[in-house]
């Protein structure tokens, strides 16, 4: 398969999904949906979809079926980049080449523009007209992985812990919590709730669960080597801003080669857990392995 | 009935239900769950929970399977407390007599205890351990009620208008808009999704929307005359604040008599709502009163 074609679809069908489904510019209050767009269509690669939309396939699911879901991941991954990068938090001016919601719209539109985004992904896995062939019971699980994975024994959760140890020598346990529970609960549940509406047996979903528990690891040890090494062309943000802010990464923790060779490993064992299926599940194998190679 | 009985009941029953189903203070992260904790047993009067409880009892629905909704929707107000506190948006440094959340935890973990609170609600409403005696089909149309009153086009939507009228002459079309988005609409989801809990049919359930409707107007309209007339120490607020900012407000734009005119033709208007309803429907009553005598 061509998986940069592959990818180009899906994000143009996660695209003009979000675009019918997210309120427009026009509803009222218009700012408030200006500021849910403007970082939603902000350029974002829709990784937590596509694999939510690959897992439900590798179980014989369709794509119909999982796209609501794809799309609820997306705004929940958006919601997270505003708060993240408010003056209080990250305090960030840039983020994926553009100018940050906080910078645009004020601080008080954009918290309440994440959490708009944040409870509209709720509202998107319960509208009555989407995903018809779903049944309600597997709605819940998806939506019980959604808020489970975004709450404050999840992602929420890295975010404290990682403002909290700015600035400080923190031990690699912690790292890992930092990235376990910030990047890589919300990749997991991707994976996990887009095989639940796939309608998954048990012992596919836990393959599919660990495969990615794996993947959301590597994709983090991934990032902080390209805050070491990426182009800030390539980035869309400032490189380099990790280690300015003391944040302790992987790099900084174990070395840039030791960390490429960590993300092997963990990209390795993720494809192990793929074994079981047949080729329905090669775009999560090439997306596997696609994470490695990313330069952006 | 003794409405005071009942309500301090109703509370310890709420307050029992969220000590059991919230993460515990040392959960870890210890802090956000501290944060969550500091304000969601700051002494809140669980109005919408108890409505949410009274809604479900009045067509025929048990209390236990009405629980985790009733504590969900003390989750998603404790919430937009939380960030309608924060310095970017009111700014306020007292709520219920105690410092705000950004006062006492910084405001990064005030925004992430909002964002967790509001998250962990749509998590309680998902848990497979809970509402055993619900269906799926019924936990979804619930949730998605309180998605919607929550939203851009609820309760954010309301904030956003309120935020931006701050200072400004305001027409009265306005006024009703953020009254009815800021607190109208997840009062009214709080009975709405009682009733649908509850079982209601959809007579039943359309008369209590209306019911819903009716109450949360009014209990906006007397938190306006509070502002304005009500005392600090009841208050556990600052008296006369709404004024100070600028706030258009009923007593502002109508006067006081007229306000308090309006808000017992609302509280008359939910009655006639009930009418259908038997003996069941009391607690409803009796909370429509009370609202007109609140002093807090």
């Amino acid at each position: 398969m061509n998986l940069k074609e592959y990818l180009k679809r899906r994000q143009r069908l996660v695209d003009g999904a979000l675009h019918r489904w997210v309120p427009g510019e026009n509803e009222f209050p218009p700012q408030v949906h200006q500021a849910m767009r403007y970082s939603l269509f902000a350029g974002g690669k829709r990784l937590r979809p596509i694999l939510a939309l690959a897992a439900a396939e590798a179980v014989g699911g369709r794509v119909v079926d999982a796209l609501p879901l794809a799309c609820s991941l997306e705004l929940i991954h958006t919601y997270s980049l505003i708060h993240d990068d408010l003056p209080s938090m990250d305090d960030d001016d840039l983020r994926r080449g553009k100018p940050t919601s906080h910078k645009i719209f004020g601080e008080a539109l954009a918290i309440l523009a994440g959490d708009a985004l944040l409870t509209e992904a709720f509202h998107l896995l319960t509208r009555p007209d989407l995903m018809k062939g779903v049944s309600a019971q597997r709605r819940l699980r998806a939506i019980n992985q959604l808020a489970r994975a975004s709450g404050s024994c999840g992602m929420v959760g890295g975010q404290v812990m990682d403002i909290a140890s700015q600035g400080q020598k923190i031990e690699p346990y912690l790292l890992e919590y930092i990235h376990s529970h910030k990047t890589g609960a919300l990749i997991g549940a991707s994976v996990c709730a887009g095989a639940i509406i796939g309608g998954a047996s048990p012992r596919q979903y836990r393959a599919l669960k660990s495969y990615g528990e794996k993947l959301g690891l590597a994709f983090q040890v991934i990032d902080d080597l390209l805050d070491v090494q990426g182009e800030e062309r390539n980035l869309g943000k400032a490189v380099g801003k990790d280690e300015a802010k003391g944040k302790v990464t992987y790099p900084v923790l174990f070395g840039i080669a030791k960390s490429h060779r960590k993300a092997e490993v963990l990209v390795e064992e993720a494809l192990g857990h793929l074994q079981p299926f047949n080729e329905r599940a090669n775009p999560l194998r090439e997306i596997a392995k696609f994470i490695l190679k990313r330069k952006k």
